[in-house]
């Protein structure tokens, strides 16, 4: 696509190449630091024709954005079958699969910014989280959700964003251990509702049901048992004061 | 300040009371909602007035978000004193308070869009993060932290916000109970962060060092101990396989 070589294309053709050529670049650097005549040039285009297709750089960023963000909501798609921890962890691993690709221009559009931020790209950000929570509620098996549940799981897509996006700054921790790390951050954040709310326990208690020892949330169960009673034992030194 | 009596002012004293005035309408109603002219009838002060004070909207909302953002960041300082869980739980009840004082106005700011998305909106909120996250590092005893406590923290204050976001859209479920909720979230974050790495194993034993059993994290722990085994029982029936 970048070769330069003019041969003619259909109107439509020709706006799918654009909008390929623009999300790579998009995806390499800031949007703000991409101009259209770059875009031309990878395209092998001219800079008017670029316009002839698209109004503006900020029509073909929106185009680009759709194509990456329904890219990335396809990519939350997993077959309801075989345990759940294994499942979320092969979307993890789809979902920093994405991020690993598009890294500086995913940064910059959820850091927002002049570039990135309009109400189209709000929007089409919120369409990606949910397409997740959705997904994960599908695995769940909850058509209903409680209050409680709806928080876990928006919360945590939430989660997996700024994890991502902390990685992306440095990249200093492997990914695959993130990917892990948020299928236990999953499981530790319901544990948590769960503690306060019987129909969480109950939801808890259901995920858990068919999740093997050996699977992520097995072991994530047998490790924090493992470490708990040293990390637990100071606790037990403090004297409970009594009331009355 | 809504009296509409005219009376002299010097003019950082009319510069205070506009941003305070302003404050107040950006956050009881999304900052796009709000009109020049709106601010100056809240003033008492005609909208040429306000003029010669902020060359616009958006230099007014950003002298309101300034003043919002200091006083957001002060309300993490609490003195490094008494056990970690009930001091992170005290700056929780403020953070809410703020949250709850701001509620459209902080909604509106952390979705982004054109009215409240800007360059320098988004160095202040960026700023705010950083004094949350430099605040829980202090009471942590920890200088220079390893990454992935970093990532923890980091981590953690953007689920602080998305949580807050989402109790605003609805309010339904009790915010005393978030509260507590984000303190319990917060240890079973950096939990799931020891279980694979020494470090951070430390790091969490020095914490609940001093947690009294009856205090957040002290509850947290013995009602996860409580409901374990009913939620665990199902995961051991599971026959393990054996490899070879």
């Amino acid at each position: 696509m970048t070769t330069g070589v003019r041969r003619r294309m259909g109107v439509e053709e020709r706006r799918q190449q654009l909008i390929g050529v623009a999300l790579d670049l998009f995806s390499a650097r800031s949007p703000d630091e991409v101009s259209i005549d770059e875009i031309a040039t990878a395209a092998g285009i001219s800079r008017p024709l670029v316009y002839h297709y698209f109004p503006g750089k900020q029509s073909l960023y929106e185009a680009a954005l759709r194509r990456a963000a329904d890219d990335l909501a396809a990519r939350f798609e997993e077959p309801c079958e075989g345990p759940l921890g294994a499942r979320l962890l092969r979307v993890m691993r789809r979902y920093f699969d994405f991020v690993d690709e598009h890294g500086p221009g995913f940064s910059a559009l959820m850091r927002g910014g002049p570039a990135v931020g309009s109400t189209t790209t709000n929007a089409m950000i919120d369409e990606v989280r949910q397409a997740g929570y959705e997904q994960i509620l599908a695995h769940l098996d909850v058509d209903d959700p409680p209050v409680r549940l709806s928080l876990v799981v928006r919360s945590w897509v939430s989660l997996a964003e700024s994890t991502a996006l902390i990685w992306l700054d440095g990249r200093r921790i492997p990914r695959a251990e993130l990917e892990l790390q948020l299928v236990h951050d999953f499981a530790a954040l319901c544990a948590v509702s769960a503690v306060y709310d019987d129909e969480m326990a109950r939801i808890v208690a259901g995920m858990l049901a068919d999740e093997p020892l050996e699977g992520p949330l097995g072991v994530l169960v047998s490790r924090l048992m493992a470490i708990a009673p040293a990390a637990l034992s100071p606790m037990a030194r403090v004297p409970r004061p009594r009331s009355g």
